[in-house]
């Protein structure tokens, strides 16, 4: 790609922001982000204008700047490191609305129907087939947008929107098929990791992954004593009908995987108590915890720091956007005529002015 | 409103540069357009970004150049004063994308499905339902950008298209509801005019109303003999079901009322033979036709006169969309969450320069 100085492949990720980034975020995504930064160009995206799909509502909207700053201090806390790393505001990026609007006139209705994780999202924000939006509807176009505006060739995300990628690629694939190569091929880039279920608290609990719209999330922001608190909801004898233990869920997300596969065979040999399975596994997620808890603290006091983090990466953002959307409009033809326009008006004008 | 500098009510029409403007248009809309430029501020939209809804392939956008400079010179042939009205380029002005996208998370995706005229424009443009695309479900939002974008209260249309009007309205009071008062409520204005029928050529012929893409239509710009060549086209015994006959339809639309009447009488009475009946229709429509014709050719001959229309307007409308994206940015609360992230990066930037 032209815009593309660096040499290493592009990358885009991001989060809604909902609230603080927790637990299950560090080992799903935000640990391989920060891998990510060595060997890929990484945007990440703060998605507020995907929180309209399901809460256009003002207290929400209201919610947005704290929320925004949480998850930006919360990225730079965890590693990502914004001179290698492009942390964005969404809403922020101009063109990327224009990119949607572009790309909605390429797709099915009936492909977007068929993606099952929008009527999911529609049932946990719970509202009714009746009350689904058109912008819930084109929520996998905006995101195309924001993959496709940045020329992301890999988009890590979990199984549950894959299929979203898929979209995002199918749009890119039509595109250049109509007006000629503008997009490379984005391809989903599927987290190993399992999903890491919530703490016995909310409405959750541990039976569902942790999330915080759930109620069941440990916070990177939260303090040790929450942490340790939050961790003891979880009663080490409980097990899913799957077999599976949540407390050990943790110890293989937290300790060194020997170190999680002694703590269960002792756990279930009797040799460790349910209070020393806690304890142990409180301990390995301090020591991933602590050191982000540190960073955030004096990240957070340094005043305008994460604003400025978050402003310079929107620019930049925004410069790759409006490249991006000059090759769409190029392509389309949109361009050229409105530049044909402004050369015969300009012309007229010389025109009038040589009497001077 | 604010911005509306004229106390005069906001009015916005227009049409998709699919060709040149036609008779159907003429009597439909343009004469009334023309009267509602002392009474109105009149934003006269060239859609372009609409033609995508339908017909996304390069070559109907290779056409759109052209297009688009034939609209504007029959626009103002037919007597639009650029100097009164705005006439703009849809795809030119940015914050109608933004705009539409905010839009499109209020609006229930069951609501659009229930349009029947996108069902009609789906099968006009040959498209199965399979096909149809996010894009044409989204029609109607995109044109509640465009009319909320002008702040526009009234909305000349073909009954056909009336819900459109509806929805535009609905989206302006949930919006209003959500995040306060921004934009005036918008009425459709349905026009009076019976619905001209075709020439009997092309495939739709005198059974349809005129259409560029029926191949019946009778253009502003034809010439004298082609005019005459394609009214002759229709006979005057025809009379459709509902036993009206389409050569006098073009007698009431372009006679004196009285005259249109005797005409009927007469031929009737087999006292004007249908010779005589086409005769006198052409000379009705040519006393149209005729000013128009020389305005277009005059204006037509002015290099680059047209495009600094077009130009213009969409400057002027640019400056309007602008000042309404800030204030329903500032509504929904976008606009303080950026401010406040560029102050604080600003002032931190201040505080580094102390030293100097």
């Amino acid at each position: 790609m032209a815009d593309n100085a660096s040499s290493k492949p592009r990358l885009l990720t991001g989060d809604r922001p909902t609230g603080p980034l927790h637990l299950g975020h560090l080992v799903g995504s935000l640990e391989a982000r920060v891998e990510s930064q060595d060997t890929h160009e990484c945007f990440i995206i703060v998605a507020d204008l995907h929180t309209l799909t399901t809460r256009p509502q003002k207290q929400f909207l209201d919610d947005l700047p704290r929320n925004v700053r949480d998850v930006v201090l919360d990225l730079v806390s965890a590693g990502i490191d914004p001179a290698k790393a492009t942390i964005y505001l969404q809403s922020g990026v101009p063109a990327v609305y224009d990119l949607s609007v572009f790309l909605s006139m390429l797709i099915p209705k009936r492909r977007l129907e068929q993606i099952k994780s929008l009527k999911a999202m529609a049932v946990a924000a719970q509202l009714t087939e009746d009350a689904m939006t058109l912008g819930l509807l084109a929520y996998p176009v905006l995101q195309a947008a924001d993959i496709l505006m940045a020329r992301a060739t890999l988009v890590p995300v979990g199984q549950d929107i894959e299929e979203h990628i898929d979209v995002a690629r199918e749009l890119a694939m039509v595109f250049n098929d109509l007006y000629g190569e503008v997009f490379p091929l984005p391809q989903a880039k599927l987290s190993r990791t399992p999903i890491l279920p919530g703490v016995n608290v909310g409405v959750g609990g541990t039976g569902t992954k942790m999330s915080k719209s759930l109620g069941n999330a440990i916070y990177l922001k939260d303090s040790k004593v929450d942490v340790a608190d939050k961790l003891r909801t979880i009663d080490p004898d409980e097990k899913h009908a799957d077999g599976q233990s949540p407390l050990l869920a943790y110890a293989r997300a937290f300790c060194a995987p020997e170190a999680a596969a002694d703590l269960a065979r002792d756990f279930d040999a009797g040799k460790v108590t349910g209070s020393a399975l806690h304890d142990a596994v409180l301990q390995s997620i301090e020591a991933r915890l602590e050191p982000i808890r540190q960073r955030r603290s004096e990240l957070d006091s340094e005043t305008g720091l994460v604003e400025e983090i978050l402003v310079d990466g929107t620019i930049r953002a925004r410069t790759v956007a409006n490249r991006t959307l000059q090759d769409v409009r190029t392509a389309m033809g949109f361009e050229s005529m409105w530049s044909a326009f402004v050369d015969a008006t300009s012309e007229r004008a010389k025109a009038r002015k040589r009497p001077y």
